[in-house]
């Protein structure tokens, strides 16, 4: 296989973008992307997207936007693997020039979906949870994850004030990134006093949804010859686990992040310590601590001492959600796996602005399907 | 790029499969599929499906159905392309095995229809065409291709009749095949007496939906010892053209069939005369004329010439739909384009039955999502 690098990015903000169209807003940022890339041709586009065909009755994006972006005869699909869709297409687009089988592809995803009632997204959301086991009975992806919460809590000892640091510290660096749905900082009294949702999570420790598009540029490496875009993609993995959290061994470990993230450090040749920052899918806060757990960053039930510790802040050991995260940037489903990598390589190439971290030389992004069941880690190195 | 080959192949009938599940459609396939090929683990699995999240409220198939065939853990994600979702997900599975990337792919595709009224089904399928410029003005996917069988009729001048022949040579092979929808055969006088659905389409020139799964396993193919089951994959290529048909600089000739399929010859080193036998996308009499053309088997406006002179037919210049196409055999939206190239493996292998032609060296299979704007065209070959 060859070696791959993305040279060019793009994305929206993430917003409630009443004045713009499905295909506008996701050409929008292909069109970013490929501008900051310098090129005005691919061989092929891989869409990461949830849920076009119920929220915008539109599906068949592959076509519909390579069309729309002056794109009309390029090969392209779309990819889906519910809120790691982003990351999914990615993965493809690195498959598919790493092969040789594209000397270009473009990785872009998009999710509109303020078009929608919040109950109608909701329901929409359940879909990727079990159809039979778990959406059945009622049980929306808060509920879910507030189930995993509770019984962590129960299992490890750790209070609730103990999960504040995770939404604080991406609201924090959310402050300095324009394209965050929230830009305003929050303290201990913020998350202490927000509203229960479904306990014990509260509106603090859910990622909010949006509208939004982000697009990569993905070549061989030896074709980049700006220095100063040489970033290189060293691990790319993914894995499933049960939709279904009930017929997981262990409901409080996320095995395909381990498995994932594992093989991604095999491939990059590297150990967890040599991780500069983290895009974390930190869609809830229980989902940070699980996923710091099983990528190797913390023990078992010791997600939240990073968190309590400072840890996760910029200039910490291991910066997390470094423009704002899921939870602060937004979390449009589909795309949120592409604005985690679009970051990536802003820290990378040292474009982040005021979220710039001192030491940013390779780069790690986690992006979660359903409660943990399609997990696949990225991890990116500017050379 | 390493050579690859298809060593497993499995399938459901197509019918109306009131007993059982989404997952369990789709897992008698995969593990059908599996026990061909005599694995019992894959390094990834691409699903193919159009519309499991409106008309299953499942979303997020990889992952879902990866656990239930006992792949948990493996990677896995949906590849949606509307009706050519099918020969996605297998070019898909290609690019991951030649790449190097996995050493055995699963390509499985299911669509399960008929757990919706038809008119439910009727508007999730009209999400493949352009929400805004033809879905949006209550256009149907029977009503788009018979704008453009009606236009292509004024242009080149044939007449009703002259399209008979493409029903009829299906369902003649359908008749063999037990996993076929509808198994009788039928005749001129069938075809003229049909009930006009949309002028002048009729529902003999209208390909029934209906409940299916299909999946391959691919390999390298150093990997392949036995001799009976070396299928090799010697061309696979995509392209794509705006969905909206008067967007299209020519509205009868398919711009994406021709590049796919050029592509894929260039790959194979073949010509077009080399083709022993075409699966190809008879959605409605007239996608198998303009099929044929775009396809260089035909001059343009010829298309018809092919089913009026027999040579469509067994023992014809160029057999198609030999085991009853999407017209007879039945056609489940996303897992079509799987069924096809199922069935060209049975040809190659000799394992087609009463259908199996007496020269099947080379086949190949062509996918078309939506109204011509997503093709894909793969070529086999038995070595």
């Amino acid at each position: 296989m060859r070696d791959v690098a993305v040279i060019g990015i793009g994305q929206t903000p993430v917003a409630e973008h009443w004045d713009k169209s499905l295909k506008e807003l996701a050409g929008e940022a292909v069109i970013a992307a490929m501008r900051d890339a310098g090129r005005e041709y691919a061989d092929g586009m891989f869409m990461g997207n949830m849920m076009s065909g119920s929220a915008n009755h539109q599906q068949h994006l592959g076509a519909y936007i390579a069309d729309w972006v002056g794109l009309r005869f390029t090969e392209a699909a779309k990819i889906e693997s519910a809120c790691s869709s982003g990351a999914a297409s990615f993965r493809a687009a690195f498959i598919a020039v790493a092969s040789g089988e594209m000397d270009c592809a473009i990785a872009a995803a998009v999710e509109k979906m303020t078009d929608s009632t919040s109950d109608e997204i909701t329901t929409q959301l359940a879909t990727a949870a079990d159809a039979d086991y778990e959406a059945g009975m009622g049980l929306s992806f808060v509920a879910l994850n507030a189930l995993i919460m509770q019984r962590y809590m129960h299992e490890y000892g750790w209070g609730k004030e103990h999960f504040a640091p995770f939404p604080i510290n991406a609201h924090a660096n959310a402050a300095h990134n324009p394209n965050a749905r929230f830009q305003e900082p929050i303290n201990l009294a913020t998350y202490e006093k927000a509203g229960m949702i479904c306990p014990p999570i509260n509106l603090m420790d859910a990622s909010p949804m949006g509208d939004g598009a982000a697009a990569l540029v993905l070549v061989p490496l030896d074709s980049v010859s700006s220095t100063a875009k040489r970033i290189r993609i060293i691990g790319s993995a993914g894995a499933t686990d049960s939709i279904a959290i009930h017929h997981r061994k262990e409901p409080l470990f996320l095995q395909a992040a381990y498995l994932s993230s594992q093989k991604a450090y095999k491939m990059a040749g590297i150990t967890p310590s040599e991780i500069d920052f983290f895009e974390l899918h930190d869609a809830f806060s229980i989902m940070s601590a699980l996923s710091l757990e099983a990528s190797g960053f913390a023990e078992r039930g010791q997600g939240p001492r990073m968190a309590v510790e400072g840890e996760i802040f910029p200039g910490g050991r291991l910066p997390v959600s470094t423009r704002g995260g899921l939870k602060a940037r937004g979390h449009p489903v589909g795309a949120t796996g592409l604005y985690q990598l679009v970051e990536v390589v802003q820290q990378l190439r040292g474009e982040a602005g005021k979220n710039q971290l001192d030491r940013a030389r390779i780069g790690m992004a986690q992006n979660i399907g359903g409660s943990g069941s399609n997990i696949i880690t990225h991890i990116l190195q500017a050379i």
